[in-house]
């Protein structure tokens, strides 16, 4: 990317700290970028390689006993372009370290154990970088708009979700949480894109029209579980989705922050170059 | 791509069928393509939207209830060029609808059950193309050439693979098995590669010049593998492996062949658009 582009890191400056407040934030801003679209998209190609690099180490760690993983987390309203972000991101890297999980609503066996149960056997093995499109954060989210779970059991699942999170960076994962932050407006054009074009109707719902109602209690769900769990080992990044690009290249930014934070290198060789280069030319 | 490049279809060139024999193979040989390095590079390039496409319909599918699914299976020689296979041909499609398995050694949890236990657990979700780098077939190759199973077994696993991918096929999987077929010359040119780059030292171990000297006995567990093996529900396709670019240009195809096989389409609304529209107008 052309760094000079970058005012700032967004991990800096998107990251919910202590007196966060989602409704300060514009969905439609760009913090931290120097540049339009144009440019946005070129610096998402030129560094897509940087990114690609950096997981293939991590890989490579791992096939040499390293242990780390890296652990995206989206969570968003509809049409927030979670799915752009894997597609065009999380897509540049090789599928053979990647591990993406669309958490749906539970199913009924599911349901029978703990919220987190489902999302424990998901978690990336070492060399991974794991991608939850949606996640156990749905337990606070639409549990809380729904009713789906009394007020007094959101609040205690804060506490389990940051105690589960501390447990997993402490394993030796890096943990990235992003919501994708766009305007009530800006759904509405994307959903009625949706039903304007018979090749994405199948993406679409008229439970989506039920959701879009509940705005402002989503809104308050987001603020909320943000709140409470944004955390030095599992930070909330919340990124203003009404310009595609910009939230792709943030995402982008996000992970190859949170790789060269843990200063990968190719390991070395554990065999005798010279030997095994004797043997190769005798065979 | 540019489909008068193809003379031929390699699903129709490339199967293995009544009296294969492997020896016949030129693993430097382009079957079926008219073009050279850089059409087959453009070609590659200008195809994987198409096969980006077909992968996002099935995956639609899956939403609204289908449960097909695709498993690609890949097996070779080191360094044929499984990993390039898997970054360039399959990562030109939706991570989200992707899902790849690197089998190693079976650990000593895995190796309590029988051979086909961890694989069955791996098999793709409906609406997933699945990958398998490595695969079942290791117990009816190392395991042959290393005699880590008597011949009696061996002779049966042939039978269980068989019913195996024969019941996976009829669960609404379309199987694909590729063999990247290379030769011992281009092998050690590659190897010597990884040796000289300090980079790719990671993907080396002395235990490959130990296959290596083994080369004749591997072809040998191949050719009876493929030939007991190569059905109508599971096809091997041997494809020649010393041009990286022809190897990845016709394993897009394959993909493209199968996915084009399954006249998948998207999905038709089960919602009255029109009612959608005027709800969102109005919220």
């Amino acid at each position: 990317m052309a760094k000079t582009q970058w005012e700032d890191s967004p991990s800096d400056l998107l990251r919910a700290r202590a007196g966060f407040d989602l409704a300060s934030i514009d969905p439609h801003g760009k913090p931290g970028f120097d540049g339009g679209k144009s440019d946005g998209r070129a610096a998402l190609k030129a560094e897509s390689d940087r990114l690609s690099e950096l997981q293939e180490q991590l890989w490579a760690e791992s096939r040499s006993g390293g242990t780390r993983s890296v652990l995206l987390v989206l969570q968003a309203m509809d049409t927030a372009g979670k799915g752009g972000i894997v597609r065009n991101v999380v897509g540049a890297m090789d599928p053979l370290g990647v591990k993406v999980t669309a958490f749906k609503a539970p199913t009924p066996a599911e349901r029978r154990h703990d919220f987190l149960w489902r999302i424990r056997r998901e978690l990336p093995e070492p060399g991974i970088v794991g991608i939850f499109d949606r996640s156990h954060y749905e337990d606070v989210l639409i549990h809380r708009v729904r009713g789906l779970s009394s007020p007094d059991v959101i609040e205690e699942r804060y506490g389990l979700i940051r105690e589960f999170e501390e447990e997993v960076a402490a394993s030796g994962t890096t943990i990235i949480k992003v919501m994708l932050h766009i305007s009530a407006d800006e759904q509405k054009a994307r959903l009625a894109e949706r039903l304007d074009r018979p090749d994405k109707h199948w993406k679409f719902s008229l439970g989506d029209l039920d959701e879009r109602v509940l705005w402002p209690a989503y809104q308050e769900a987001y603020q909320l579980a943000i709140e409470h769990t944004s955390t030095p080992d599992a930070p909330w990044f919340v990124v203003p989705g009404d310009r595609k690009w910009y939230a792709r290249l943030t995402v982008q930014q996000l992970l190859i922050e949170a790789l060269g934070g843990l200063d990968l290198q190719w390991p070395a060789a554990d065999f005798d170059v010279a030997e095994a280069k004797e043997r190769l030319a005798l065979s």
